[in-house]
This record gives C-alpha cells, sequence and structure tokens, in this order.
C-alpha cells in the first residue's frame, strides 16, 4: 500500500538558508530523520531527483548528492530506470521507526445519533450491523450477487464513461439527477399507480437518509409519532434523532393497528408506516385500511410516510395500490430504494413528496446536510430503468426469491419442524419463525453468530410489544447449501440450550 | 421518457371473479379507464398478451379479445413484431387524461436545516446554490473539467468493472472501503506530515456531511464552537443545527484571531479552522499560532475540526504540515475531500480522528444516518491514487490553477483597475476583489448575476465581521473569454451603480 510516489510534496522536509549547513546536508539530514521518524517507510518511492530540486528551489546535484550519501549509508536503493526507493531492509536492521500514536484524552463524544440505547439488543444489533463486510445467513435484505447482471450494468457504464463529458460533473441539482427522477415517474405510475412529477422526486442516499430527512423537517420536539412496534429500526431512530416521540403502536393481520393509535395518540404529527409488507412482520395493511389512515391524516394534519420496502418482491395476490397513490390529500410521502432491488452498495433511494414546494424543502435539506448524491451511478441506474433491465431483473428475481423462500421452508420443515412454527409473508425478503419452545433470546442469537449465522430477533425492533420468541430470517442472499447448514446450526444450538420453566 | 415496458404490474387493474362480468370485458373496461385517468399515456407500450394473462391468472384468449375490443375502438395500436401500444393520436381526440394532482395543504414544514435564516444573504447564497445546474464564472470551487483525465478514470472503472464481483456490494462497512482508507494513511503521511492508521479514517460523502457529523457528535445544544468569520456557510449550518452557539472570530493575516476566540469565548467545547488557506480570506495560519491552538484545546479539553480545503492547490511557499500533523494532543479532527481536487459529482471525502475508538463512534453515527457511501466510486478512486494518477493530476492542475489565478489578475487590472483592488492568496481555487467605491452589495449581486455572473459577497459568509465591498472569485473553472466576458460584465455593472455617499 506504500507505493505512491510522493510526487507533490515530503512536507515534512524543512531546509533553512540561514543555517551555515550545506542545502544538500541538511536535504541528507532531513531525509533520514523522515525515514527515523515514519515520514518514509521501507519500500516507498521517492521522488524524482529532477522534481525534489524544483520543489525546494536548489540545484539537481544538491539532491544527487544526498541521495548518494543516504544510498551509501543504506537508507536508500536504486535500480536503473526503476526509481529510487527507501531501502526495504531499514525495517530490519531498526526497529521500527513509526512514530507512535499521539495518547488520545478520553473521548466525550455524544452518542445521540443512537436513541435507542434504552434497549440493549438496539445497540447490539446496530453494532453487529456497521462492521459487517461478508455476507451471511440468515441476514435480511441481501440481494443474490450470483443472480445479478453485472455485464448489463459493465456495459451500460461504459457508456456512461464515454459520454461522461456531457455530465455534469461540477455541483449538480441537489434535487437528484432529472433524467432518473423523469424515468421514475413512469416506473412509478406503471407498478405502484403513483401519479406524480419529476419535481415532486427527490433522490437520496437510501431509505435511512430519507427517513432522517422526513424526521428533521415534519417533527418538532416531543412531537409525537406513530410507529409500527416492531418495526424499522432506523425509521426509530431517525423520528427520536430530533427530540420526537416514538408512539409504539402494535401490529396486527392488516399491519398497523390504527385504532390503537387513534384512540391512544390523537395528537400525532407524523406515522410511520410500511403497508406493503410490515417491516418485520410481513402483513399487508388492506385498503380499507389504507383509507382509514388516510382520512385520518387529512382530518388531524398528520403527515404519512410510506415506507414501501421490499414491495417490488410480492411471491402471492396482486398488490394493492401504493398509499400514496390513494393519497388525494396530499399527506402522504413515499419512501423507496434502489439498494436492496440492485445492490446496497449503489446508495440511491427517492422520496416522492406530495407537492413540488414540499420537495424543494427537502432538497433545501438535502443540500444543506450533504449537498447532493453522486452523478454517476444515478446516470447508469437510468439507462438501466429506461432500456428495459430494471423491470426484467425484478421479474427475474421474484421467480428466483420465491424459489428461496420455499426452499427455506422446506429446510426448517425438515430439520425442525418440532421446533418451530414458520410464518411466510406474501413479500420480501426473509420469513419469520417462532420457536415452540421458551429460550433465553440474547443466548439463541449470541450461540448461533458465535457459528457464523446471523438470527435476529423480532424484539430487536420492538420498543413496547414483545414477540418472545419470533425471528426473522433471509432467504434472499444465499445458496441452498448455505442456508442448510445454517438450519442445522439452528437446531443444534436449540438442542444444546435448555428451554426456560 | 414513456417507454418503459410495464413488465411486472399494471397495478391499477382490478378484476373481479365474483362479478357476473366477464373477466376479457373487465379488463377492457380497466383498461379504458386507465387511459382516461392517465394511468396509461398515449405511447406506452402494453405487456404481452402473454404475460399479462399470466399476471391475472386468465387465459391469454381473455387478453386478446379486450386488446382487440381496444383497438377497435382507438384506444390501442398495434405493428406486427413491434407490439402494442397505446394510440398516439388518443391524446388529440381526448381532453388530458391526466388526473389532477391532490390539492396539497399548506406545508408546516420545519426550517432546521437551513439555519442561517437571520442573514438574508445566507438564505439567498444556500438556494442560488441548490439548484445550480450549468457552470458560471466566478462560481469558486468548480474544477476544471477540461483538464480532468477521464480517459484514465474510464479505463480504472471498466477495471473495477471487470472484478465487479469481488468487490463487497452488499452492506459494506461503514467506515468506507478499507483499500481507500489504506492509501489515505500514505497519501497523508507523504504529502499533509500526518501519521494515522486506516481505523482513524472514515470515508464521507463529502466535507458537509463530516462537518454534520463532527456538530452532532462532539457538541451539545448551548455549548460554544469558535467560527472563523466570514467563514465557511456549510461549516456554520452544520454547528448551529443541534442547537450550538456559532461565536463568531475576526480573521486576521495569521487566520483566526486566538486571542480575541480565547479571551472573548474562553468556555467553547469545539473551533472550526481552515488553516492551511482561510475560507474565504485566504490567510495561512503560522506554525507558531498553530501551535498556540493545540496548546489551547490540550488545557481546555476543546476540539478543533481542521477543514484542509484545497490546501492541495498552493502555487507559493512550501505548505506548512496540517494542524493534524502537528497534533500530539490528539484533539485535532482533518476533514478532507475529493470532491474539488477531482469532480464535486463525486462526493467523497474523509475524516481523520484523534483515534480508532472516536472513528468508530462517528461510524456508528454515518450508519445510523446513511448507513455506508456507494462502494464502486470508492473502489476507482482507490486506484486512481494507487497507480500515482491523483498526485499526478495534482501537479499538473496546480500548474494550470496557477496561471488561472494569473489570467483573472491581468484581467482585472486591464478592465477593473481603477474600481478594484485585488488580493491574491497563495493557495486554492479563487481570489478577492475589493470594491474601491461603495455600492449597494445586494444590486450589484442581482444584476451581476442576472447577466450569468456569478459573484459571491464576503459578507455572504458573516456573521458579524462584514467586509463591506469585498468579493470572492472563483477562477477555476473557466476558459480565459468566459472570465473576460464576466469581467466587462461587472464593469458594465459597475458603471451603471451609483457609488453609495
Amino acid at each position: 500500500m506504500s507505493k505512491i510516489s510522493p510526487e507533490i510534496l515530503l512536507t515534512f522536509i524543512q531546509l533553512d538558508r540561514s543555517r551555515k549547513t550545506p542545502l544538500y546536508i541538511q536535504l541528507y539530514e532531513e531525509i533520514k530523520k523522515g525515514v527515523f521518524e515514519g515520514m518514509l517507510r521501507h519500500g516507498d518511492r521517492m521522488p524524482s531527483t529532477r522534481s525534489l530540486a524544483a520543489e525546494f528551489s536548489i540545484s539537481r546535484n544538491c539532491v544527487l548528492l544526498a541521495f548518494e550519501q543516504l544510498r551509501l549509508e543504506g537508507f536508500l536503493t536504486s535500480a536503473v530506470g526503476a526509481g529510487t526507493y527507501v531501502s526495504e531492509q531499514l525495517n530490519e536492521l531498526k526497529p521500527p521507526g513509526k512514530k507512535k500514536m499521539p495518547a488520545v484524552p478520553l473521548v466525550r463524544v455524544k452518542k445521540t445519533a443512537v436513541n435507542c440505547n434504552d434497549f440493549p439488543l438496539h445497540t447490539k444489533f446496530v453494532l453487529d450491523y456497521i462492521g459487517q463486510e461478508a455476507t451471511l445467513p440468515f441476514q435480511p435484505s441481501i440481494p443474490s450477487f450470483a443472480d445479478f447482471p453485472f455485464q448489463v450494468w459493465a456495459r451500460l457504464a461504459a457508456s456512461v464513461y464515454k459520454d461522461i463529458h456531457r455530465l455534469h460533473l461540477g455541483y449538480d441539482s441537489a434535487q437528484g439527477y432529472l433524467p432518473l427522477r423523469e424515468a421514475l415517474t413512469d416506473y412509478l405510475r406503471m407498478n405502484r399507480s403513483i401519479h406524480c412529477s419529476a419535481d415532486q422526486i427527490i433522490i437520496v442516499n437510501g431509505s435511512s437518509q430519507a427517513l432522517h430527512l422526513a424526521a428533521e423537517l415534519l417533527l418538532k420536539k416531543d412531537e409525537l409519532c406513530w410507529m409500527e412496534d416492531p418495526g424499522y429500526l432506523r425509521a426509530k431512530s431517525a423520528i427520536a434523532r430530533f427530540g420526537a416521540k416514538i408512539c409504539p403502536v402494535p401490529v396486527g393481520k392488516s399491519g398497523m393497528d390504527l385504532d390503537y393509535a387513534m384512540r391512544r395518540f390523537p395528537a400525532a404529527k407524523l406515522a410511520y408506516v410500511t403497508p406493503s409488507h410490515q417491516y418485520p412482520l410481513g402483513e399487508t395493511m388492506p385498503l380499507i385500511e389504507r383509507i382509514k389512515l388516510l382520512k385520518w391524516a387529512s382530518d388531524h394534519q398528520m403527515w404519512v410516510i410510506e415506507d414501501d420496502y421490499e414491495s417490488e418482491f410480492r411471491y402471492v395476490k396482486r398488490p394493492i395500490p401504493a398509499l400514496k397513490g390513494l393519497d388525494t390529500f396530499g399527506r402522504v410521502i413515499y419512501v423507496g430504494t434502489f439498494n436492496k432491488t440492485l445492490f446496497p452498495a449503489l446508495r440511491i433511494g427517492y422520496m416522492v413528496l406530495p407537492s413540488a414546494e414540499m420537495a424543494t424543502e427537502f432538497t433545501i435539506a438535502k443540500a444543506v446536510i450533504d449537498r447532493q448524491s453522486p452523478v454517476i451511478d444515478q446516470a447508469i441506474l437510468t439507462k438501466f430503468i429506461l432500456e428495459g433491465h430494471f423491470s426484467r431483473h425484478l421479474r427475474r428475481m421474484r421467480l428466483i426469491y420465491k424459489k428461496a423462500q420455499e426452499d427455506l421452508v422446506v429446510l426448517l420443515q425438515k430439520h425442525l419442524a418440532a421446533e418451530v412454527r414458520i410464518s411466510v409473508a406474501d413479500a420480501g425478503m426473509h420469513l419469520i419463525i417462532w420457536l415452540l419452545k421458551k429460550y433465553d433470546p440474547l443466548e439463541i442469537l449470541r450461540k448461533t453468530r458465535e457459528r457464523g449465522v446471523m438470527l435476529y430477533a423480532i424484539d430487536e425492533l420492538s420498543v413496547a410489544f414483545r414477540h418472545e420468541g419470533a425471528f426473522f430470517l433471509g432467504f434472499t442472499g444465499f445458496k441452498q447449501e448455505m442456508m442448510e447448514k445454517a438450519v442445522l446450526i439452528l437446531k443444534e444450538v436449540l438442542s444444546e440450550e435448555k428451554p426456560i420453566e
């Protein structure tokens, strides 16, 4: 990793023309000091004598003399035509010259960003999450990379790069790449029954950012927000971040229990819902409930965030139009993402606001926070949609994921029929299991994770309404053999654990 | 834009098997209704009869019958081998069937994100800024795209795409792509005299995000933060966003006036500085002042954010090591960005934290807010650095920008010698002019901007310390002819305006 030519500056070198010591000796001393102090490391390529001479406004001869001395003493080595390097042996001869890191005082960092510290499972969840680089079963929402059309994507990328001078690579509109927003209006109209114009859409880095913008702009401190409980942890932390209050609402067969919410928290200013496929329990909110929610929102000046999470992967029944598509009152903020349908490292999501004016307010906030989203990937994605690849990909993945869900059900029935009840949703990238006996959930989580199986408890996503013994298992990113191995590990862990009572 | 095949779902279509009406007639009616209500638009391609039959679990014959009737009535047209489309003439025959956008209630959006509303110039500045898609002189910090090695970048992109299966495209570490962080440690060591390890670095979307993270994690409500005044507007809004207090500190020949700050605001918990090139006035903080600041920070448990803004473009004198490089106390958070050295649409910046533990806290916050930065561009950038292109590019741009600065000075002297005093900095992408007569600055800004010249007043960046008649002019993104035209427009505007007094 240390093969960068320091072609710009060796900033640690200071030559002092007022000293009597000749400049070439000063240079020799400074380089030697640099090696001892770790500013130069063995294997580093030295700048050319010509560029160093220019850098320090000294003669090239000066540099040559200093280098010669350093070579003699074994600090530098040269090979004809290959440049001059800090000697590789140096490290063996000398104790590591790396300067000690300064002692850092006790960090007084305010942890406002993680607001759910009250629930030990939450923090654990977030911590597990951030460092994760490998993909392990049963992580949820992991696309099947083996089935992603990378060749198509790379071809479209090449065509974008070919015309890159046509892209605006300066500070572009903070609202997002206009052709992408235009392509989205068509996609949303055809697939989610949502009528909107490009100026109502804002491109964000993912649904997280959308939720944080909404939480910041729509709620004041201490205002109330209905949240599905159990529900999406990122939404909860977004809401809590600016001091608004989470109102946990239980989830039933129709998704969020609206009657409970209306009775218990009538003053709420915002509702966060996942109507097409409740996260994590998987229920779909029926049409009649959707209309009830919209009516209430209109009557009570309440905003509704519709997180249309994984709705693209619906396996049975025809979908109900998005809440946003039914919203004649202008109260719904729709949130969608490509990070789950394509790949998470893409980081492109979007929001549909009720009006262009409101989209402008959100755009200003986005501009203030991180200026805009990167443009090149947005341009590639636009081509991917317009050329029909996105629709094709979704259609294909729906079949693959439906099969994967069936496979996991079969595996669970085969190995764990006596231990679990399975609850399969009509859509999405995970299913739920309920342990038939009662165990310590933290122990189950710890032991399975130790053995490389990432199980998540529903209660990791709960504030008030617990679902003891319920776990959710992603099935989309793993080969059948991996899933079988993981199911067997879970079986093993359950056989080792003693049920409570 | 409406050529996407609706290959997934026509969600607006609902067939009701309990009705006596035959399914093909229901389908015919639903499609017709879709056209009238704007869910289908003229020119839209219809899904194949086969896929619709599958979608609705009806016979293909049903679909064929419905299509035939719609064709007879002129709603659909077909061409052999080219599919079936919603009739193009339809739009002329019928009044636009587009559903009216719902009337949106008055938006009650809290404008917390823009915190500098007290200063009318600020809001104007932000609003100008967010919609901007064209590049106009004298916008600051606009790289010269004509000189960017796009071919090299595209070649590296192609090689990343070729091996894309090796990248982790799932949820990657929220701290950023490890090889990029490793490359940065070498770059920082060689070029900025900063010793750090990859686990102290976190990759962010740009310096804005870095500043927002720092403001959120390092300051509590009502705590004080020293800010250069005039200074970077995004830093001010970041600090104010979570309720901390901005302490405006004047700027002199040595950058921030530390004596003033220490006397006036001794309780400050954070200082935001741009020591290598004060933004916007351009002064460099001398070594002795840097050490004074570090000592104070250590004695008073104060954090220091070093925004090393545009330090890469230094035209005269050798640079002083970064404040972070001198920091033996572990109080400095270093912020750098590639958005100005490469291109703004890239959206990659980074922070160097005093310790790995502190970097973990920042990583958690980043993970909560937007999960992680996109990975592919990070991989391309890593190659760009490791193969030496970054250093080469900087060296080349330094010469080009130095020349551009000289050109602008010549133009100003040629056309506006009687009107302005020029103040040139040793580094950066803009220079300052001072009008010799007093004008209404808002009028000058309005009139020049109307004519396509983006001038910015220093006072747009001030909270308390005004610099009347001072404007800053970016010179890096524009051809000489463009700059001359813009200088002449400025001359014209000044000749039209009456000086005050």
